[in-house]
């Protein structure tokens, strides 16, 4: 290894991250190269590479930008093959530093080389014994960490030192000049010592690449965590100022995180304490949560915030109850459980849990309050401090025993029973809140069912210019969605020929519009020949339409108004979303994403998930509608959109579904640019 | 002060708080009392407390529950008038502990005494140099706390001594019989050493008296923060089980704090944080907050996290961003402002906040990442570390000055700048999630506008009988409630000539049954005398009933859908509802509450704050809808209720919100037992 740029102040990034390498050297030598040499960290540095005895395997690049390209042609004249770029200055200044970039990953791919960074803060593989990161040593363990900001893995090894777990392979990645996230990440698929992935992005720019990678980890058994900010407008405007990269929307990482399995959270707390709970803890096979506490009222709190969570806290059956009351005389309640002993009995907690780990009825257990008051607050007591900690190993034996998650929350975190417990595997955190989020990402890993990430057909005839409506009825249907009957007319002869064909009521439609709701071109309910009438002749004189469309009115009282619809993401390529529709969709924001195209049986699955959906399933005396022809429309659009890269957007709003049937009732097709914007795989082996 | 069941062992309760009195007493003197005598603490215990030197003003009682009755009297006997009950084994143990309960404080308020507790661990009043608190030394400061659980209490503690702050009165309250939370909130009306009160309780029994209490405080300008669990029904049951309180329903806290200001949260961390926010820094005076970070992502999480919860991150103007570029060259982004300088410049803060705290257009300002980092990671680099406590100076002076509150959050919140900052009240907190928390209660408080408790009316002439729907109507039509035109009818004559009179469509109706949809007794949309012919034929045929309503149909389809109404609540009476209506209601859960009777300004708040609310301002094209009409609809109903005492409930579901006027379409009322079951105020003074 060679570190150029070394320096022998360690405020400096070169200085630094020289010493940690020379003070953890083993059989690898470490070379330090500064252009003008001098005596540094106890050894001489040399003034070039070329200097060196042998050629360098891993080049560190700690000089300024200013001496990148120089450096990079040197290093690979001479055969070095891996580089870590922690200097700054390129890509992050601006489109000329971007420019440079380019320029030298294709010098590094044609050279077989390959470099993390620039402006990255290194990287260990503890597997290979490698550490190459600045301003930090970084604790071996099972978590494999990638992040594109040095700062949030900064933190994340914190967090981790605190808590006592480590890393097996820690990467920043910085302005992923040559190297991304879908390389990293597939490099875990078969990476025995990891266990579990924690990912922080501010961009996914290479898309759908990058989700095939992320499933493939996931389908490996090793579930990905991922923080990627830019939920709001403020925070994609802020991950565009710090990496100028482009953040997903909302939507569409839903849509990313359903295909490939990967848990999203929002916060570095959040994506630590994740990280922690799946490393350890066996998956809940439901959402029954036992709740165990000597009492505080810290029971009734972690209750309400499960509920609220999604989780649920069923009462005991008398026989769990019978034998509980057994095991913890003078205990009260019946889920939570109060031991009703305060923390007088530090035995109490593994009583508890010995009891109902075992029953059928419990899938995890929750136990919250004050482990480890004695060993915190008066470890002059230590008979009562042994106690706890046997309590704790006996804890530990029953959740093992009967293979199901236990998540701690104790007001005393760093006690020792605490600090056996998270030895043992068993999550412990301070906060109520952690402890919830944790088994909630425990059950969403548990029930995850990753739709996988869908093929993009190739690309159909393109559509040539901008459909109108009738246009896009027609192409739609001939995709395979039910449109409502409807005659394209010119003129009163045709229209009434289309009404009285169809029959009345019916509505009639200008063409012309994409908006035609919002430029009066519809008229809905026309009951006979005369209000037709009426309406064309308004139409001609304010719009005077190239043609109009007759449909038949459909029976909307009858069913639900739902939108289906595609979407092209610059990212991710065409995302399909199915939503409320009518009304109250804005205000009940309805709606469920996946990556496009969506079989049937995807679409019927997102269409379950819809808050509207009891009213689907026929709620409230009403008849059960036909759910299955709403998922075949949402299939349908989803196929077309994907199939036509040219579509910036299909909208079918609404799509009426009804007890025997879903109908297209409006649809519009808005074209965009010809590239259908899908990063297509592009992991390279090598 | 005397301790009874004082004891030398000090894992005994009476040993500890025995201990900790004659380690900190004053020119008060502390006698000890045990009914073996013998020698603690470095002087021997009386064996009773007549044989003290003089009458003790207060008692602390520590011996078990066995000898509370005689201890009590013997005290009474000599003239105590102020006891703190520590023992347990009363009122939490079952009907027979609480009817001991009730007897101690009768004798109690006979002889002008109270009493704290039993089951609680004591309390302290700094103002008065009292320190009676079992396990635990309570730092002084200016929060006052009241917590019904000692251990909620004991946690407290550990907190602000972690945060560096304390408390001006502490209070456990355990079992009430005595002393209960309106009292001690009451206390704290005119408390000038306490600025902000933190409330945890598991049960409000004291009804609008707390209430009422509570808002006077919050009208004093101290806010209260509260913890109540029982959200759910795990959570109410836990309650239950710790201390037999009654949860209140969610909906009636809602109410609650509407009336009051008191500010809800939901877990200790978020009652502790919440109170140190409301502890040191202004009220903001809108939502836009100023995000500051010095890279490395967290200013985009933070935004997010903002967005989320209901605050804005607006971009800033082109005149401060001038402002901004000059005071931090090379910084990027419009709001996150990322310095873009990692943690290099340590005074690259408080530059930043010297222009956004003052600039019009940021009413808070969120400093977010890695405050503090030379402190935490790096102390040998002294002169880093003393411009990062300068930078924390710099922004205190910056945000005083501005008036407008600063929040932090850093990885390192143990460094010595997060410390300058907490001392000078600037709040940090360690995670995002708590400072984007703290922002969201200082803008609650901010905004809040307590209705007030209303007074509850003077009981009007009690309905007799369970009403059916015609007397429904009919009582609530008196009370000014808008009713749809209608007729009771009896037999085909009468519901024709009905019919006519009101004009086609009419609905028909049965009477006798509570749930008329249910039992098929409505029919809607009669056109002619045929169809209500055949519908009146039918319920004779089905039902039976001894009369039917024959009702003018509504134009349901100009206007929205509500349900109003009003539920009698165990502990708070009677408490009044709007929601959204219709098929989407339950799916909206879009419900608002407030204390029975309203007014219809405030019924016109309620109705502003619902999700539907668009909808009945004339959102998408629709016409805007009559919502005074509506409002006035709430307050009657409300009205009515709250002077019917022996109503259990009342809802008008639906009324129909038109362009002009609000029509109820179907109303019940529901009695219930003959008590209205408010607490009404009962503070005495003493």
């Amino acid at each position: 290894m060679a570190v150029v740029g070394a320096s022998a102040d360690t405020s400096k990034w070169g200085g630094d991250v020289s010493a940690r390498l020379v003070r953890s050297e083993t059989d690898r030598p470490v070379y330090l190269v500064n252009r003008n040499g001098g005596e540094m960290h106890g050894r001489a540095a040399y003034t070039s590479l070329s200097e060196l005895p042998e050629t360098p395997e891993l080049v560190i690049l700690a000089m300024p930008a200013t001496a990148f390209e120089a450096t990079l042609d040197e290093a690979l004249a001479l055969g070095s093959k891996a580089f870590v770029a922690l200097f700054a200055g390129l890509g992050e200044t601006g489109p000329e530093g971007a420019a440079r970039e380019r320029l030298a990953a294709a010098r590094l791919r044609a050279a077989g080389a390959l470099m993390i960074g620039p402006n990255c803060m290194g990287l260990t593989d503890h597997s290979t014994g490698l550490q190459a990161v600045a301003y930090l040593d970084v604790p071996q363990g099972a978590i494999g960490l990638v992040s594109q900001s040095g700062a949030m893995g900064e933190e994340f090894v914190a967090r981790a030192r605190a808590w006592g777990c480590g890393f097996s392979r820690y990467v920043t990645l910085g302005n992923q000049a040559d190297v991304g996230i879908a390389e990293v990440l597939q490099g875990f698929v078969d990476h025995e010592a990891t266990q579990v992935v924690a990912l922080y992005a501010e961009g996914l720019r290479e898309g759908r690449g990058l989700a095939e990678a992320a499933a493939r980890v996931v389908a490996a058994g090793r579930p990905v965590v991922l923080l990627a900010p830019g939920r709001s407008a403020a925070g994609a405007r802020a991950a565009r100022s710090h990496t100028g990269s482009l953040a997903s929307s909302e939507a569409v990482l839903d849509a990313v995180c359903r295909a490939t399995g990967v848990l999203r959270v929002d916060t570095p707390q959040e994506l630590f304490e994740a990280t922690v709970a799946l490393l350890g803890a066996p998956r809940p096979r439901g959402r029954r949560v036992a709740v165990l506490t000597e009492g505080g009222g810290h029971g009734g709190i972690a209750a309400d915030a499960l509920v609220a969570a999604g989780l649920r806290v069923p009462a005991f059956g008398a026989a769990l109850l019978g034998r509980l009351r057994e095991a913890l005389p003078g205990s009260a309640g019946a889920n939570p459980l109060d031991f009703a002993l305060g923390t007088t009995d530090p035995g109490a907690y593994a009583r508890g849990l010995a009891v109902v780990a075992a029953a059928d009825e419990v899938d995890a257990v929750f136990a919250v309050g004050q482990l480890g008051y004695w060993a915190a607050r008066f470890p002059e007591f230590g008979d009562l401090v042994a106690a706890e900690v046997e309590g704790a190993e006996g804890m530990v034996t029953s959740a093992r025993a009967a293979g199901k998650p236990l998540v701690v929350s104790t007001v005393y975190p760093a006690a020792a029973p605490a600090v056996r417990l998270r030895a043992a595997g068993v999550p412990v955190y301070r906060e109520i809140a952690s402890a919830v989020g944790a088994l909630g990402v425990l059950i969403r890993a548990a029930e995850a069912t990753p739709s996988g990430v869908p093929r993009l057909p190739s690309p159909a005839a393109a559509l040539t210019g901008a459909p109108d409506y009738w246009q896009a009825r027609e192409a739609l249907a001939a995709a395979g969605l039910a449109v409502v009957e409807g005659r394209r007319v010119t003129g009163a002869g045709e229209a009434l020929a289309a009404a009285r064909e169809l029959g009345y009521p019916v509505a009639l439609k200008a063409l012309g519009h994409l908006h035609k709701s919002d430029a009066g071109a519809v008229a809905l309910g026309l009951d006979d020949d005369d209000a037709l009438l009426a309406a064309l002749a308004d139409f001609e004189a304010r719009l005077a339409p190239p043609a109009c469309v007759v449909e038949r009115m459909a029976a909307l009282d009858e069913g639900i108004e739902l939108i289906v619809g595609c979407r092209r993401d610059p990212l991710f390529g065409p995302v399909a979303l199915v939503g409320s529709g009518g009304v109250y969709a804005e205000l009940l924001r309805d709606t469920r994403t996946a990556l496009a195209p969506l079989g049937v049986g995807e679409a019927q699955s997102l269409l379950a998930e819809l808050r509207a959906a009891p009213l689907l399933s026929g709620a409230r005396g009403r008849p059960a509608l036909d759910i299955a022809a709403a998922a075949v429309a949402a299939a349908a659009v989803s196929r077309f959109a994907a199939a036509h890269p040219e579509v910036e957007e299909v909208e079918v709003n609404p799509l009426l579904v009804l007890p025997s049937g879903a109908l297209a009732l409006d649809a519009r097709i808005v074209l965009g640019a010809a590239d259908d914007g899908a990063r297509r795989p592009e992991v390279e082996e090598r």
